[in-house]
Protein backbone atom coordinates (compact mmCIF):
# COMPACT_ATOMS: atom_id res chain seq x y z
CA UNK A 1 0.00 0.00 0.00
CA UNK A 2 1.28 3.45 -1.02
CA UNK A 3 0.99 6.60 1.24
CA UNK A 4 -1.44 8.78 -0.14
CA UNK A 5 -0.28 12.52 -0.76
CA UNK A 6 -0.78 15.72 -2.56
CA UNK A 7 -0.78 15.76 -5.97
CA UNK A 8 2.40 17.77 -7.54
CA UNK A 9 0.84 21.11 -8.18
CA UNK A 10 -0.38 21.44 -4.71
CA UNK A 11 3.23 20.14 -3.28
CA UNK A 12 4.52 22.95 -5.53
CA UNK A 13 2.18 25.49 -3.99
CA UNK A 14 3.17 24.63 -0.67
CA UNK A 15 6.82 25.09 -1.17
CA UNK A 16 6.45 28.26 -2.80
CA UNK A 17 3.88 29.57 -0.12
CA UNK A 18 6.64 28.26 2.24
CA UNK A 19 9.36 30.72 0.79
CA UNK A 20 6.87 33.99 2.11
CA UNK A 21 8.45 35.81 5.09
CA UNK A 22 7.17 34.48 8.46
CA UNK A 23 5.42 31.17 6.48
CA UNK A 24 6.42 27.78 7.79
CA UNK A 25 5.66 24.49 6.59
CA UNK A 26 2.49 24.20 8.83
CA UNK A 27 1.22 27.57 7.82
CA UNK A 28 1.89 27.31 3.89
CA UNK A 29 -0.02 23.62 3.83
CA UNK A 30 -3.36 25.81 6.14
CA UNK A 31 -3.08 28.70 3.21
CA UNK A 32 -2.95 26.25 0.05
CA UNK A 33 -5.55 24.12 1.29
CA UNK A 34 -7.66 27.38 2.24
CA UNK A 35 -7.35 28.14 -1.24
CA UNK A 36 -8.48 24.97 -2.43
CA UNK A 37 -11.58 24.21 -0.05
CA UNK A 38 -14.09 26.31 -1.63
CA UNK A 39 -11.81 29.69 -2.07
CA UNK A 40 -10.65 28.81 -5.84
CA UNK A 41 -11.51 32.35 -6.95
CA UNK A 42 -9.98 34.60 -4.38
CA UNK A 43 -6.99 32.57 -5.03
CA UNK A 44 -7.27 33.28 -8.33
CA UNK A 45 -7.72 36.86 -7.68
CA UNK A 46 -4.87 37.04 -5.55
CA UNK A 47 -2.42 35.73 -8.19
CA UNK A 48 -3.41 38.11 -10.87
CA UNK A 49 -3.15 41.28 -8.28
CA UNK A 50 0.51 39.16 -7.44
CA UNK A 51 1.40 38.91 -11.64
CA UNK A 52 -0.37 42.76 -12.41
CA UNK A 53 1.61 44.64 -9.41
CA UNK A 54 4.67 42.72 -10.61
CA UNK A 55 4.47 43.93 -14.01
CA UNK A 56 3.19 47.21 -13.66
CA UNK A 57 5.38 48.76 -10.69
CA UNK A 58 8.65 50.13 -11.62
CA UNK A 59 10.88 52.44 -9.81
CA UNK A 60 10.66 56.39 -9.42
CA UNK A 61 13.60 57.83 -12.21
CA UNK A 62 14.14 60.05 -9.37
CA UNK A 63 13.68 59.03 -6.08
CA UNK A 64 12.99 55.44 -6.74
CA UNK A 65 9.49 54.82 -4.92
CA UNK A 66 6.88 52.51 -6.23
CA UNK A 67 4.91 53.89 -8.85
CA UNK A 68 3.35 52.64 -12.34
CA UNK A 69 4.39 52.46 -15.50
CA UNK A 70 4.87 55.79 -17.47
CA UNK A 71 3.34 57.75 -13.92
CA UNK A 72 5.74 60.42 -11.88
CA UNK A 73 6.06 59.71 -8.51
CA UNK A 74 3.65 62.20 -6.65
CA UNK A 75 6.74 62.94 -3.97
CA UNK A 76 8.51 63.58 -7.08
CA UNK A 77 6.22 66.00 -8.96
CA UNK A 78 4.87 67.84 -5.84
CA UNK A 79 5.40 71.66 -6.05
CA UNK A 80 4.37 72.27 -2.80
CA UNK A 81 6.86 70.23 -1.40
CA UNK A 82 10.34 71.44 -0.29
CA UNK A 83 12.51 70.05 -3.41
CA UNK A 84 16.06 71.02 -1.51
CA UNK A 85 15.72 68.65 1.31
CA UNK A 86 16.57 65.57 0.47
CA UNK A 87 15.95 62.48 2.76
CA UNK A 88 18.15 59.40 1.98
CA UNK A 89 16.69 56.06 2.88
CA UNK A 90 18.01 52.43 2.10
CA UNK A 91 15.00 50.64 0.95
CA UNK A 92 11.70 52.30 -1.30
CA UNK A 93 9.56 50.89 1.85
CA UNK A 94 11.48 52.81 4.02
CA UNK A 95 9.45 56.17 2.27
CA UNK A 96 6.11 55.17 3.82
CA UNK A 97 6.64 55.15 7.58
CA UNK A 98 8.70 58.48 7.12
CA UNK A 99 5.74 59.95 5.33
CA UNK A 100 3.34 58.30 7.70
CA UNK A 101 4.78 59.86 10.81
CA UNK A 102 3.32 63.69 9.03
CA UNK A 103 7.34 65.44 9.86
CA UNK A 104 8.65 65.38 6.57
CA UNK A 105 8.17 67.96 3.47
CA UNK A 106 10.62 67.32 1.89
CA UNK A 107 11.86 64.99 -1.06
CA UNK A 108 13.16 61.01 -0.75
CA UNK A 109 15.78 59.17 -2.55
CA UNK A 110 15.97 55.41 -1.66
CA UNK A 111 19.45 54.12 -2.10
CA UNK A 112 18.22 50.83 -3.34
CA UNK A 113 20.23 48.65 -0.52
CA UNK A 114 23.01 49.65 2.00
CA UNK A 115 26.90 48.88 1.61
CA UNK A 116 27.50 45.15 2.54
CA UNK A 117 30.70 44.12 1.72
CA UNK A 118 29.54 40.04 3.06
CA UNK A 119 26.43 40.10 0.42
CA UNK A 120 28.93 42.10 -2.05
CA UNK A 121 27.15 44.98 -2.73
CA UNK A 122 29.12 48.15 -3.17
CA UNK A 123 28.74 51.89 -4.13
CA UNK A 124 28.25 51.13 -7.87
CA UNK A 125 25.49 49.12 -6.90
CA UNK A 126 23.16 51.62 -5.37
CA UNK A 127 21.79 54.87 -6.53
CA UNK A 128 24.20 57.24 -5.59
CA UNK A 129 25.22 58.73 -9.22
CA UNK A 130 21.55 59.90 -9.06
CA UNK A 131 21.74 61.35 -5.60
CA UNK A 132 24.96 63.60 -6.06
CA UNK A 133 23.05 64.86 -9.48
CA UNK A 134 20.06 65.30 -7.86
CA UNK A 135 22.25 67.16 -5.20
CA UNK A 136 23.66 69.24 -7.75
CA UNK A 137 20.48 70.36 -9.41
CA UNK A 138 19.22 71.56 -6.19
CA UNK A 139 21.42 74.52 -5.59
CA UNK A 140 23.30 75.39 -2.67
CA UNK A 141 20.53 75.65 0.16
CA UNK A 142 19.75 71.82 -0.30
CA UNK A 143 20.13 69.90 3.00
CA UNK A 144 20.42 65.96 2.91
CA UNK A 145 19.13 64.16 5.74
CA UNK A 146 20.99 60.45 6.00
CA UNK A 147 18.14 58.45 7.10
CA UNK A 148 19.91 54.75 6.92
CA UNK A 149 19.64 52.41 9.49
CA UNK A 150 21.76 52.56 12.96
CA UNK A 151 22.94 48.97 12.00
CA UNK A 152 26.68 48.60 10.99
CA UNK A 153 26.09 48.66 7.35
CA UNK A 154 23.60 51.54 7.21
CA UNK A 155 25.84 53.99 9.46
CA UNK A 156 28.80 52.90 6.91
CA UNK A 157 26.66 53.68 4.15
CA UNK A 158 26.26 56.83 5.92
CA UNK A 159 29.66 57.92 6.70
CA UNK A 160 30.77 56.77 2.73
CA UNK A 161 27.67 59.22 1.49
CA UNK A 162 28.75 62.29 3.96
CA UNK A 163 32.88 62.02 2.52
CA UNK A 164 30.96 62.07 -0.52
CA UNK A 165 28.51 64.95 0.07
CA UNK A 166 31.14 67.09 1.99
CA UNK A 167 32.61 68.18 -1.66
CA UNK A 168 29.27 69.38 -2.43
CA UNK A 169 27.86 73.06 -1.33
CA UNK A 170 24.70 71.21 0.99
CA UNK A 171 23.92 70.74 4.55
CA UNK A 172 24.58 67.20 5.51
CA UNK A 173 22.15 65.37 8.67
CA UNK A 174 21.50 62.16 10.89
CA UNK A 175 18.42 60.99 11.81
CA UNK A 176 18.56 61.67 15.81
CA UNK A 177 19.67 58.11 17.34
CA UNK A 178 18.17 58.04 21.48
CA UNK A 179 15.22 56.54 23.31
CA UNK A 180 12.12 55.40 21.05
CA UNK A 181 8.89 57.25 22.31
CA UNK A 182 6.82 54.95 24.73
CA UNK A 183 9.62 53.33 26.01
CA UNK A 184 11.01 52.96 29.18
CA UNK A 185 14.72 52.49 30.58
CA UNK A 186 13.75 49.04 31.34
CA UNK A 187 13.60 48.18 27.53
CA UNK A 188 16.46 49.86 26.04
CA UNK A 189 19.84 48.46 25.30
CA UNK A 190 23.12 49.22 26.19
CA UNK A 191 24.21 51.00 22.97
CA UNK A 192 20.89 52.90 22.49
CA UNK A 193 21.29 54.34 26.17
CA UNK A 194 24.83 55.54 24.97
CA UNK A 195 23.29 57.12 21.72
CA UNK A 196 21.13 58.76 24.05
CA UNK A 197 23.11 59.99 26.67
CA UNK A 198 25.55 61.50 24.18
CA UNK A 199 22.72 63.10 21.71
CA UNK A 200 21.19 64.37 24.80
CA UNK A 201 19.58 67.92 24.41
CA UNK A 202 19.18 70.91 26.99
CA UNK A 203 15.81 71.18 28.59
CA UNK A 204 14.37 74.66 28.00
CA UNK B 1 1.35 68.88 -0.09
CA UNK B 2 -0.88 65.52 -1.15
CA UNK B 3 0.68 62.34 0.95
CA UNK B 4 2.31 59.99 -0.96
CA UNK B 5 0.59 56.65 -0.52
CA UNK B 6 1.16 52.87 -2.86
CA UNK B 7 0.10 53.15 -6.10
CA UNK B 8 -3.11 51.38 -6.58
CA UNK B 9 -2.03 47.61 -7.64
CA UNK B 10 0.07 47.32 -4.45
CA UNK B 11 -2.87 48.54 -2.40
CA UNK B 12 -5.10 45.78 -4.51
CA UNK B 13 -2.23 43.51 -3.58
CA UNK B 14 -2.33 44.08 -0.12
CA UNK B 15 -5.68 43.60 -0.03
CA UNK B 16 -5.91 40.29 -1.75
CA UNK B 17 -3.57 39.32 1.17
CA UNK B 18 -5.06 40.61 3.62
CA UNK B 19 -8.32 38.04 2.98
CA UNK B 20 -5.94 34.85 3.46
CA UNK B 21 -6.43 33.45 7.18
CA UNK B 22 -4.30 34.56 9.86
CA UNK B 23 -2.61 37.36 7.99
CA UNK B 24 -3.87 40.90 8.99
CA UNK B 25 -2.82 43.90 7.96
CA UNK B 26 0.51 44.74 8.65
CA UNK B 27 1.25 40.85 7.40
CA UNK B 28 0.14 42.14 4.13
CA UNK B 29 1.88 45.23 3.79
CA UNK B 30 4.83 43.39 4.69
CA UNK B 31 4.50 40.12 2.34
CA UNK B 32 3.64 42.87 -0.61
CA UNK B 33 6.19 44.70 0.38
CA UNK B 34 8.98 41.49 0.45
CA UNK B 35 7.57 40.53 -3.24
CA UNK B 36 8.73 44.07 -4.53
CA UNK B 37 11.88 44.28 -2.69
CA UNK B 38 14.08 42.15 -4.46
CA UNK B 39 12.00 39.03 -4.84
CA UNK B 40 9.95 39.67 -7.91
CA UNK B 41 11.15 36.23 -9.47
CA UNK B 42 10.02 34.39 -6.91
CA UNK B 43 6.33 36.72 -6.24
CA UNK B 44 5.83 35.88 -9.95
CA UNK B 45 6.55 31.70 -9.26
CA UNK B 46 3.96 31.75 -6.49
CA UNK B 47 1.51 33.43 -9.26
CA UNK B 48 1.89 31.02 -11.58
CA UNK B 49 1.86 28.37 -8.90
CA UNK B 50 -1.61 29.24 -7.22
CA UNK B 51 -2.99 29.76 -10.85
CA UNK B 52 -1.88 25.71 -12.23
CA UNK B 53 -3.11 24.67 -9.18
CA UNK B 54 -6.84 26.37 -9.40
CA UNK B 55 -7.09 25.50 -12.83
CA UNK B 56 -5.70 21.46 -12.37
CA UNK B 57 -6.42 20.15 -9.19
CA UNK B 58 -10.30 18.33 -9.15
CA UNK B 59 -12.06 15.98 -6.75
CA UNK B 60 -11.81 12.74 -7.35
CA UNK B 61 -14.63 11.24 -8.75
CA UNK B 62 -14.86 8.53 -5.71
CA UNK B 63 -13.38 9.62 -2.73
CA UNK B 64 -13.59 13.84 -3.28
CA UNK B 65 -9.38 13.73 -2.68
CA UNK B 66 -7.47 16.12 -4.57
CA UNK B 67 -6.72 14.58 -8.31
CA UNK B 68 -4.89 16.17 -11.31
CA UNK B 69 -6.98 16.71 -14.26
CA UNK B 70 -7.45 13.19 -15.93
CA UNK B 71 -5.39 11.07 -13.21
CA UNK B 72 -7.06 8.81 -10.63
CA UNK B 73 -6.82 9.32 -7.08
CA UNK B 74 -3.83 7.19 -5.48
CA UNK B 75 -6.08 5.88 -3.02
CA UNK B 76 -9.06 4.72 -4.98
CA UNK B 77 -7.18 3.21 -7.42
CA UNK B 78 -4.70 1.02 -4.87
CA UNK B 79 -5.48 -2.36 -4.71
CA UNK B 80 -3.30 -3.33 -1.67
CA UNK B 81 -5.95 -0.84 0.02
CA UNK B 82 -9.21 -2.63 2.03
CA UNK B 83 -11.97 -1.31 -0.35
CA UNK B 84 -14.57 -2.36 1.94
CA UNK B 85 -13.58 -0.11 4.38
CA UNK B 86 -14.84 3.50 3.94
CA UNK B 87 -13.71 6.08 6.20
CA UNK B 88 -15.96 9.38 5.80
CA UNK B 89 -14.96 12.48 6.47
CA UNK B 90 -16.08 16.32 5.95
CA UNK B 91 -13.11 17.93 3.70
CA UNK B 92 -10.79 16.37 1.48
CA UNK B 93 -8.65 18.29 3.12
CA UNK B 94 -9.12 15.46 6.29
CA UNK B 95 -7.47 12.70 4.56
CA UNK B 96 -4.41 13.57 5.08
CA UNK B 97 -4.30 14.07 8.82
CA UNK B 98 -5.66 10.57 9.15
CA UNK B 99 -2.87 9.05 5.96
CA UNK B 100 -0.26 10.35 8.17
CA UNK B 101 -0.81 8.35 11.49
CA UNK B 102 -0.61 5.47 9.25
CA UNK B 103 -3.88 3.45 11.13
CA UNK B 104 -5.72 2.95 8.54
CA UNK B 105 -5.53 1.13 5.14
CA UNK B 106 -9.09 1.83 3.66
CA UNK B 107 -10.67 3.99 1.54
CA UNK B 108 -11.84 7.40 2.45
CA UNK B 109 -15.04 9.48 1.11
CA UNK B 110 -14.89 13.28 1.76
CA UNK B 111 -19.00 14.58 2.12
CA UNK B 112 -17.10 18.03 0.83
CA UNK B 113 -18.94 19.75 3.94
CA UNK B 114 -21.02 19.15 7.10
CA UNK B 115 -25.10 19.47 7.92
CA UNK B 116 -25.32 23.21 8.76
CA UNK B 117 -28.82 24.44 8.50
CA UNK B 118 -27.33 27.72 9.49
CA UNK B 119 -25.13 28.29 6.40
CA UNK B 120 -27.74 26.57 4.83
CA UNK B 121 -26.00 23.63 4.16
CA UNK B 122 -28.59 20.37 3.64
CA UNK B 123 -27.98 16.48 2.69
CA UNK B 124 -28.34 17.27 -0.80
CA UNK B 125 -25.33 20.09 -0.84
CA UNK B 126 -23.08 16.85 0.20
CA UNK B 127 -21.78 13.73 -1.51
CA UNK B 128 -24.05 11.51 0.05
CA UNK B 129 -25.75 9.97 -3.20
CA UNK B 130 -21.70 8.39 -3.99
CA UNK B 131 -21.78 7.20 -0.77
CA UNK B 132 -24.33 5.01 -0.92
CA UNK B 133 -23.82 3.42 -4.13
CA UNK B 134 -20.00 2.99 -2.80
CA UNK B 135 -21.39 1.35 0.17
CA UNK B 136 -23.57 -1.06 -2.18
CA UNK B 137 -20.50 -1.90 -4.58
CA UNK B 138 -18.44 -2.75 -1.71
CA UNK B 139 -20.69 -5.50 -0.76
CA UNK B 140 -22.41 -6.85 2.86
CA UNK B 141 -18.51 -7.19 4.41
CA UNK B 142 -18.47 -3.46 4.65
CA UNK B 143 -17.81 -0.89 7.14
CA UNK B 144 -18.00 2.69 7.61
CA UNK B 145 -16.47 4.55 9.94
CA UNK B 146 -17.91 8.17 10.59
CA UNK B 147 -15.30 10.31 11.09
CA UNK B 148 -16.99 13.78 11.08
CA UNK B 149 -15.46 16.36 13.35
CA UNK B 150 -17.16 16.31 17.09
CA UNK B 151 -18.84 19.31 17.08
CA UNK B 152 -22.76 19.94 16.98
CA UNK B 153 -22.66 20.05 12.94
CA UNK B 154 -20.27 16.48 12.76
CA UNK B 155 -21.89 14.76 15.16
CA UNK B 156 -25.60 15.42 13.45
CA UNK B 157 -23.70 14.62 9.95
CA UNK B 158 -23.05 11.16 11.77
CA UNK B 159 -26.37 10.94 13.13
CA UNK B 160 -27.72 11.20 9.66
CA UNK B 161 -25.59 9.10 8.06
CA UNK B 162 -26.39 6.40 10.45
CA UNK B 163 -29.89 6.36 9.80
CA UNK B 164 -29.69 6.24 6.62
CA UNK B 165 -26.64 3.25 6.81
CA UNK B 166 -28.88 1.42 8.90
CA UNK B 167 -30.56 0.20 5.73
CA UNK B 168 -27.53 -1.09 3.54
CA UNK B 169 -26.14 -4.19 5.03
CA UNK B 170 -22.97 -3.15 6.40
CA UNK B 171 -21.47 -2.28 9.77
CA UNK B 172 -21.26 1.76 11.04
CA UNK B 173 -18.84 3.49 13.53
CA UNK B 174 -17.47 6.38 14.95
CA UNK B 175 -14.13 7.51 16.09
CA UNK B 176 -13.88 7.06 19.76
CA UNK B 177 -13.30 10.38 21.73
CA UNK B 178 -11.75 11.13 25.00
CA UNK B 179 -8.63 12.16 26.06
CA UNK B 180 -6.46 13.50 23.31
CA UNK B 181 -2.51 11.53 23.76
CA UNK B 182 0.16 13.12 25.85
CA UNK B 183 -2.49 15.62 27.64
CA UNK B 184 -3.21 15.98 31.46
CA UNK B 185 -6.55 15.59 33.28
CA UNK B 186 -6.06 19.72 33.29
CA UNK B 187 -6.32 20.65 30.01
CA UNK B 188 -9.53 18.48 29.16
CA UNK B 189 -12.92 20.42 29.20
CA UNK B 190 -15.83 18.84 31.01
CA UNK B 191 -17.17 17.74 27.80
CA UNK B 192 -14.36 15.53 26.99
CA UNK B 193 -14.08 14.38 30.08
CA UNK B 194 -17.40 12.79 30.15
CA UNK B 195 -16.89 11.42 26.61
CA UNK B 196 -13.69 10.07 28.00
CA UNK B 197 -15.66 8.44 31.37
CA UNK B 198 -18.72 7.44 29.14
CA UNK B 199 -16.05 5.51 26.60
CA UNK B 200 -13.98 4.19 29.45
CA UNK B 201 -11.90 0.90 28.25
CA UNK B 202 -11.00 -2.56 30.32
CA UNK B 203 -7.26 -2.99 31.56
CA UNK B 204 -6.22 -5.81 30.41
Amino acid sequence: MSQLDYPPPILDLIQCLKSLPGIGSRGAERLALWMLNHRQQEAKTLAISIQTTMDCITPCPECGFFVEDGASCPACADPLRDHTLICVVEEPTDILPIERSRAFNGVYHSLGGKLSPLDDIGPEDLRIDVLLQRVDAAGPDCEVILATGSDVEGEATAAYLTELLKKKQCRISRLAQGMPAGSGLEQADPLTLIKALQGRTACQ
